[in-house]
């Protein structure tokens, strides 16, 4: 019973696709499952931050964000992504399907060094990762759109997603860099 | 006649060192030879900057260095070393012979960005790069010292040495770092 019930879903799913068809689809593509697409997005589009970017990513640069009251840095913003995206989008000018991107942002600490004010990355404030996605997958889900998708992890548990929908969350901060694919990578030099 | 003139200065420059001494040697010791001991130093203690170091070594943190004129970054710092050289420093908690670290300094470009007033590295002005040395290979070449090769290149010319000793152009501004190996790093949080 079991086994027929299975067969029976399964041929509903791909109710109209001849096998060759089906055996020639490297990423799935349907809107529910992320199987093979990335390792930090589950089935449903729930996004993970990557435990290991600060190791193995690439830093692709670093912005100081400027106090209000002194001459110095409220908070830096270092931007990493994975060898592997960044070699590809300076190959075709564009990001890759599952490419992903992690921008920490840390509260600055400052102090009078020899080489003058300086401030420096001292506590963890939020993350923010970007998962590019080429075909649409999560319609239904409200972290993905513009052709990413948008999570915010909290400094203080970063297994925690903190954000629940781009649009109300990320989008309005990165508008002005849309023709740039929403990020603002032009500012930093490239590695 | 070549071949008996080669035979003589290997002979003497081995003179008196058995064979299995000579087999044994790992990474020479003597002054005036690195062969084995860095792809960066060359045999008279040259150091040079490593071409890939954006994106082969790991980032370690950046620095941000206030303008004294407005509430805006003037240089941004970013700090690098190879994987190898930081696992082996988070295990010993000490850098190992041959580490290398790369210090980049670029001249901020600042703009109010969606963040807030955001500075970013927008052009190279120097490199400073420090090299472990635990035996002090290079007695006599001033850009070795206090454990470390020290050596400074102008952004307009990465190929061009543009410091010559180090007491005169690197000591003083690390001098507050001595008891932390000459380096500044207590102060970024730890990848």
């Amino acid at each position: 019973m079991k086994r027929v019930s299975v067969l029976a879903v399964t041929t509903a799913a791909f109710a109209g696709l001849p096998l060759y068809q089906l055996l020639a689809q490297d990423a799935p593509k349907s809107p529910n499952t992320s199987a093979g697409f990335s390792a930090y997005v589950d089935a449903q589009g729930n996004i993970s931050l990557p435990k290991d970017y600060r190791t193995t990513f690439l830093h692709l640069g670093t912005f100081s964000v400027a106090s209000t009251k002194e001459k110095e840095a409220a908070e830096l913003h270092n931007v990493y992504t994975r060898k592997e995206d960044w070699a590809a989008y300076k190959k075709d000018k564009k990001w890759p399907d599952g490419a992903i991107l992690v921008k920490d942002v840390y509260e600055a600490a400052s102090e009078n060094l020899t080489t003058g004010r300086s401030s420096w990355a001292a506590k963890i404030k939020v993350w923010f990762v970007m998962v590019k996605d080429t075909t649409s997958r999560f319609p239904d889900n409200p972290s993905w759109g513009d052709g990413w998708g948008w999570q915010l992890f909290e400094g203080k548990d970063s297994s925690k997603r903190a954000s629940e929908d781009y649009r109300a969350d990320c989008r309005a901060c990165h508008l002005p860099a849309k023709k740039t694919d929403w990020l603002y990578l032009d500012r930093l030099p490239s590695p």
